[in-house]
């Protein structure tokens, strides 16, 4: 999917919504255990319902591997069912992979070739050629860690130069070498939502997925305000909040409200681009 | 196992050599792609060959990722063969992972609970709470990457602040807090090895995997002298040189016997932690 593809899915869908589809096979409702897939039947239930709201789904590598073989399975059956079902939506595997190039091949393979992922997250700790791998596929996406959500966040990428530089920077402005912003978008969680607007002026085109609203504290309306460009520029991830709205059997139900909610809110923001043209 | 029988493995078989599993189905030896699982046929061939002369196995999990579920299923059977046939032999999952602590603890429990690995490599980018979740199991081992092996390594790695401190001993120097060198290692690519005598500064007691000999270009003489410490602290990685010694059907016995010859040389080495004592 190009940038322009992606801008024009954002505005027919009135939303930059990514569900995170960390699907975690003790959180699920009991009802569903009796499944043979129990965890693809949860993941088809979530997107069904939600996919009128949202733009993009990003399943969490982790919680599949964690279950081993049959867990890879619940994921190969997930992204077919959306790329079948939903073709317009985007699919990202969020990995957080990145190696010397040789293995950087193989993961680029994993993602793109024997799955069939529009982009994938990657750290950027290895440099240049743990990414380009990534890069020599057409029409995919490359997502690199810049500024995470977490707390841990500020062991390394906070760290600063003699000239007042951080590390987070150093990303940014660093990898812009390798690849223009029709193939690369960063990670920056909303929990740091003040530093956006610096994070804006370096990378004023590219698209950022923004993690961390919801369970992670993170407020949408200032990812809104400080993250939002002329072509969107934002895809914003909700995991816990819509896909654990609810631990009944009314589960995707509540998945859809909670989607929907943040969608109407979406919209609103999407007023503040749109109305500038 | 603890950082002691690991060193007693290590004296038993002479031996700090580690033998990287980055098995590639388009590199192995065509007569074995008649094979139904012809990459676990070659693993287990690999294995029998050099257990005698290493004391650990890294299987590269991009690999077996590329190839999708069958590649999964290759993994999960090389892990269990080792385990059952050579119990003493110590296995990484090279895997690079690294994410906020809910998502880590997912990684953590695919490769020490549906995986029986005993060790996993670690990117730092995301500080702490990327990493706790995998020091939470007893026994097993966390190998964070400091400094690696490829070019890329210039790209971050080495940036300086104000005080002189590269980004790489800043990972080194703020994980102790975390967990001692009874959980924790680190990746030092020999490539740097003029770097290793600082590194072992910071490090003195910590065990160091080092990929990067041979086709990438390092010399195991110059990571013996400037890496070991007095209970060993190295496993040295090489994976091409052995596992694709030979493409023909005695990939094998070329694959025993450039492992023998790193194991010699390592014997070499070792006297002179032996003889100190």
């Amino acid at each position: 999917m190009t940038k322009h593809e992606l801008f024009h899915h954002i505005l027919r869908k009135q939303s930059f919504l990514c569900v995170g589809l960390d699907t975690d096979i003790n959180k699920i409702p009991m009802h569903l255990l009796q499944e043979e897939d129990a965890v693809f039947a949860f993941n088809q239930a979530i997107i069904d319902a939600t996919q009128a709201y949202c733009v993009a789904y990003k399943p969490n590598l982790a919680f599949y591997e964690s279950l081993g073989v049959k867990g890879l399975i619940a994921l190969e059956k997930t992204v077919a069912y959306i790329r079948r079902n939903y073709p317009d939506q985007f699919i990202i595997a969020d990995a957080k992979r990145g190696d010397i190039d040789t293995t950087s091949e193989m993961y680029a393979r994993a993602v793109f070739e024997s799955s069939d992922f529009d982009a994938v997250t990657i750290a950027p700790y290895m440099g240049e050629d743990g990414v380009k791998p990534f890069l020599a596929y057409p029409n995919k996406w490359t997502i690199l860690l810049a500024l995470t959500s977490n707390k841990g966040s500020r062991d390394f990428q906070w760290m600063v130069d003699a000239n007042g530089e951080y590390l987070f920077e150093k990303v940014l402005k660093k990898s812009q070498e390798w690849a223009t912003d029709e193939q690369l978008m960063y990670v920056v969680g909303a929990t740091q939502s003040k530093t956006l607007e610096d994070i804006r002026r370096i990378v004023p085109n590219h698209f950022l997925l923004v993690p961390g609203i919801g369970a992670q504290g993170g407020s949408l309306e200032e990812v809104a305000r400080y993250g939002l460009n002329k072509q969107c520029g934002l895809l914003v991830n909700s995991s816990r909040q819509i896909i654990y709205a609810d631990p009944t059997e009314k589960f995707a139900e509540a998945a859809r409200q909670n989607a929907q909610q943040l969608q109407t809110e979406m919209a609103m923001y999407l007023k503040w681009i749109t109305n500038e043209k």
